[in-house]
């Protein structure tokens, strides 16, 4: 089942995609705090703009090298334990909202991923409960300024300008993480490309790690690496990941305005 | 002016401080949003438990090597620029709750700092704008798990640990900066003292280079460092860290329970 946050008219709400018929069943409010009570409306994915299907009101927890040939172009091996780093929510946009460009930086690089978005408050969870933890996936953007990321040593600045986490277009409550791909691509032109069982560390021993940190709660975001072929994109340029199954998520990128 | 956010009986509310009759006038809700209409209550200080007096919503930044010397017992320099970090909001706590020391580290540290608490919307404020953004400041303990810290690299788990924000007594609305000083005991031992007025990057150069960053939102706490003297925290110690003028915070420190 698909998910989203959209606006329409001048009113926000939730909505379950109806892939068939290109419209959205209007849920009553957040289904993950209130179920799937319907209004008895629809609305057609075409009026609709979808926005960030979640905002985190704690954390945006991010896996560092969760993908071999990504650490090995990053000059090192995967960690083996997660390394964790956190975004904060005031760098999330949703889907075609556009990436900034700020002053401050003169690399900016895509990383795309795919993310979960945890459903219960979780701690000290074992990997084999992991599961029943997770409300969904989507995709995000782990927008990174680079030459920030090197001088400063911790990537807070670097990953948290807002805007650097693009999320979308919708969370989907199942994907096939053994045969799912993610691939990248910056003006139609694929730039990155990986198989989702080849992270490192699986999804659900990330969540027993960082759940043994950090208590997660519904709506926490974790953002779970991404694969070789991170690159730089400049003003003008429209950035799209594709998780199979899932969707695509697109954004234009500018320069931003002081 | 002193406010608190406080539980009495079932309920929680954010009262004014009134120092000479030791009450608190109970406030209909919470200042930061709602202004400081009363309602007609007061309860005695010694009737509420203080809680931590704002959970940010969005960020908790914090600032590295802030003191000069701080930064020397590190081994290091202070930083040309504010060095940035996140703590999850997941990692507050109020005065007197109990700091729980995780299994996975054999070295906690006490960092006492004083904390900013923003109240409006900020976003590339300048520096002599930067007083207009801020609520009050309330006293922080950055609480660190120093082995986890080197090991990682990354600071996200080291200084996200559940219970590693102890965040009040109360947010004060104006200290002197010039004159006030923040010291850290522990066991009623002093083992950190510094003047405020010795920090490398001042309040308004670290609003200005946050709010360049991140969208600050009202809620947001930011650390301003830790002078010399951090050191480990043990099972059954009781740290205290005092800014002059503003008050105590207190917390007990126990191993983790799993």
């Amino acid at each position: 089942m698909k998910l989203a946050r959209f606006s329409h008219g001048d009113s926000i709400a939730f909505g379950v995609v109806d892939e068939e018929e290109h419209e959205l069943v209007v849920l009553k409010a957040d289904p993950m705090f209130a179920g799937f009570e319907t209004t008895g409306e629809r609305v057609r994915l075409a009026d609709a703009k979808l926005l960030a299907p979640v905002i985190p009101r704690s954390k945006i927890v991010a896996v560092g090298r969760n993908y071999r040939d990504h650490a090995a172009e990053m000059g090192g091996d995967a960690p083996s334990e997660p390394l964790l780093f956190l975004k904060p929510n005031t760098s999330v946009i949703g889907p075609d909202d556009t990436i900034a460009l700020p002053r401050q930086s003169k690399q900016v690089d895509h990383e795309g991923e795919l993310a979960i978005v945890i459903g219960r408050i979780a701690k000290n969870v074992a990997e084999e409960d992991a599961d029943a933890f997770i409300f969904g996936y989507t995709i995000a953007n782990d927008v990174t300024a680079r030459d920030l990321q090197r001088s400063d040593g911790q990537w807070a600045r670097a990953k948290g300008f807002d805007t650097f986490c693009p999320l979308g277009p919708v969370i989907d409550t199942e994907i096939d993480l053994e045969h799912g791909t993610i691939e990248t691509s910056v003006n139609g032109e694929r730039r990155q490309e990986g198989r989702l069982a080849d992270m490192v560390h699986s999804i659900p021993a990330i969540i027993a790690y960082a759940s043994s940190v950090f208590t997660l709660l519904p709506g926490d975001v974790i953002l779970t690496g991404t694969p070789a072929g991170v690159g730089p994109i400049v003003s003008g340029d429209v950035v799209e990941i594709t998780v199979s199954g899932l969707g695509t998520l697109s954004n234009p990128v500018r320069t931003a305005e002081l």
